[in-house]
């Protein structure tokens, strides 16, 4: 069956058009799952992924409810033949919120085809790679090898998800309920990037996450900050002060307890990162930076893939409009992440953040945490059957040996795969640094597009050999 | 003349629903200045009150255009006879945005009468004490002169604007161009407080105020926290470390030059604060609050009224919506307000906070400062002829001598007469702590109101008689 590769690469190549077609209906769905305010619309991207699964030939493809938003599950065969490789491809259709939407060139849910300088064209869209280009790679690869093959060189399940932006509060109700259902040999992820535009990459490693928000409150109500300041504590200088101290001058998170137990990498993976050649210069100078942020003493690779960060990504109180207003406000809140690395557990974290907190909250302030979810840090052997089969497909479409790469992201769902269902996973995806997801103008290069999904045509070739 | 003073005041009881009705009529127009949107309504607020002077019998009452919200200009009399007083009455119609919203009871421009516990029956809108309320008492005194005497006891100008809580960007333009026009021998002022319930006040001192908008600048668009942190710089971390530096674990502010120059008042002064009565319980209880939170040294009343401040009354950056988002922001900013005393010059205290910003700011990052507007502080002698005047008239009102004060708020238009126009200022007003100025369900007690008339129809005889 391997044999027919050529023509699904062939039948990839004559259908660009109707693929990126299928893409664009899907992109215009704005499926943002962290405000309830998209719900409808995350139901909609859900029933379009069924239907889609269904036109490629997907035996069974159904719609899940869950707590919040459904997830799509799908399965090729129904029997998985003897001695034949059954693998989990895992997608999420959600999408990241578009704001700020003012810097945006064109609405976000209004895909569209244009050309950069660098990239050549590109699909500019929320979501056109993080995640809706990147899964559709592997559903346009499995649609050719049905028409011209009539099956998958293995027995496929998918698994589509509605919440990977925003926390995946059903997952594990759903994995409880369905996992025995998408347990496979092993999952392949198609979330991650490449190395560089030209170079394939396969993810080894990825960071864990930890997110709550934190919300310090003062004055039962805003205060006129005439009549009250001086004597009254203002929330904002509370957070300002037990939050600017969570970082030290050189970088470090200063809150005890926060590196306990973290497993270095060894100094051969060390060694191999500073071999790739990864500066200031090409790393942050295209994002307007020149200083690395993070640790001192670690490089940039290192303070990115193999150290963990406490970030602010969001910080709010008092007057938001516009001009100014006297006012000492009642509260004020930050949303706050952490990445974690090998050894570090989201629970101790969390806990040692609240304790510093606690430990520097001036008099009359309350702190409340939200509820906090994370995910440890994972990693695989490059040297497994199905990676080492992988690399192989990924050399063949690109010519280049693909990267054993350590990521700063989160996958939390590799996670969950791992500690619930046992499974390990194959990360490969098209990504490129400079495809701006979770930012204005998300774009995806058509060549990622493409080639992505003539690489999975060829990976599902050699996970049928690798057995 | 002054003898027709007991009629005077029988008039403002004969015709209280008059006065409510009117001024009823004024609180429902949304006249909030710091919001463009509202732009219309301050107009209409501005036109609203000319035609009431107008109706009171002041001979002239015009709308004056400016490059924002226009000036309300009124003259009582063509001239004024000699030897007699001219006074010029000055208030604000414009008021704070009424948000956060969802924390009023009843939409914050439809006026309504509540009963509390505590006051009675109060005035509950946005503006119903800061000014409007507060303004209203002057202008139905002098309706009660008009109807009962034909004339006001001294002559009188009034200056009503629109733009006291937005920094009132129009008014040097207009103090060059009109200000012989409203120059008096003094101002009366009636955006102030009492000292109790019952316990009526002079403010003779008021602390100057700063007014800027810090951002901070790191990467140029919003970032993955997980392809990024770590070797990037988070905007939102630098604004935490430099602005949770501004203050000192005594409460002391550590920008250096920050104090510089200031006049400490007289220990004769302390003194007297310090029999007030003012403690942590009675100031700080009613708002949730048990510490004094300014610098530890000074008491409560000296914090709030004769120490400078400088707070946060605003912060934003990043994610704002519900949920989280794995984004390092490109920007974060936060709105400053400092109240200064005695002897600080609001320019060097701006060059003090941007040096000490600039010392802070990590790599990568730029700090940008909105125009800083800013008023020095400002004291009167109670021993000046018309302030012992109104002394005698709000105590012949209340039957207790009034608290000569000082104000931890700034009324920088006090400043502007005295520096632009060479007038001191009468500072009385009708305010009480529990008012909830600049924050929802602002309140104005019924009494308040209605013996606030009474005092000024009071005042103004008196005047006639200081000379």
């Amino acid at each position: 069956m391997s044999s027919q590769l050529p023509q699904v690469l062939k039948a990839l190549d004559t259908d660009q058009q109707g693929a990126l077609d299928r893409l664009f209906d899907f992109l215009s769905i704005p499926s943002v799952s962290t405000d309830p305010a998209y719900k409808a619309h995350c139901q909609k991207a859900a029933e379009w992924s069924a239907r889609q699964l269904k036109d490629i030939g997907f035996h069974e493809a159904k719609v899940v409810p869950t707590i919040n938003h459904p997830m799509v599950v799908a399965h090729d065969r129904k029997t998985v033949p003897k001695g034949m490789p059954h693998v989990l491809f895992y997608g999420h259709y959600d999408v990241q919120p578009p704001d700020p939407l003012d810097l945006w060139t064109t609405p976000p849910f209004e895909p569209r085809i244009a050309t950069e300088k660098k990239n050549g064209k590109v699909i500019v869209a929320r979501g056109a790679e993080d995640n809706k280009g990147q899964l559709m790679t592997f559903l346009e690869a499995a649609r050719a090898w049905k028409k011209v093959a009539g099956e998958l060189p293995v027995a496929v399940t998918v698994l589509l998800e509605g919440e990977e932006e925003s926390g995946s509060p059903s997952l594990p109700g759903f994995l409880k309920k369905h996992g025995k259902e998408v347990t496979c040999d092993y999952a392949l992820v198609c979330d991650t990037g490449q190395w560089e535009k030209d170079v394939p990459a396969i993810t080894t490693m990825l960071r864990g996450i930890l997110a709550t928000e934190l919300t310090i409150t003062g004055p039962t109500r805003d205060l006129h900050s005439g009549l009250y300041g001086g004597p009254a504590m203002n929330p904002i200088r509370a957070l300002m002060n037990v939050c600017g101290a969570m970082h030290d001058k050189n970088g470090k998170i200063a809150i005890p307890g926060f590196y306990d137990g973290i497993v270095k990498p060894s100094s051969k993976l060390v060694k191999q990162w500073a071999e790739l050649g990864v500066t200031a210069e090409n790393f942050l100078g295209p994002v307007g930076l020149s200083e690395p942020a993070g640790e001192k003493g670690y490089s940039i690779y290192e303070q990115m893939a193999a150290r963990p960060t406490l970030e602010f990504n969001g910080v709010t109180g008092g007057y938001q409009g516009a001009g100014s207003k006297t006012v000492i406000p009642s509260k004020a809140s930050v949303k706050i992440t952490c990445r974690l690395v090998s050894g570090q557990k989201p629970k101790h974290v969390f806990e040692s953040i609240m304790a510093f907190v606690a430990e520097r909250l001036p008099p009359d302030c309350e702190a409340q945490f939200s509820e906090f979810r994370g995910s440890e840090a994972m990693a695989f052997e490059p040297t497994m059957p199905f990676i080492a089969g992988a690399a192989k497909a990924l050399e063949d479409e690109w010519k280049k040996k693909p990267v054993m790469m350590a990521m700063g992201g989160s996958i939390p769902i590799v996670t969950a795969f791992k500690e619930e269902l046992g499974m390990d996973s194959l990360l490969v995806g098209f990504g490129l640094d400079d495809d701006r997801i979770h930012s204005p103008n998300e774009k995806y290069n058509l060549t990622s597009f493409q080639k992505g999904a003539r690489s999975w045509a060829r990976i599902l070739a050699e996970l049928a050999k690798a057995g």
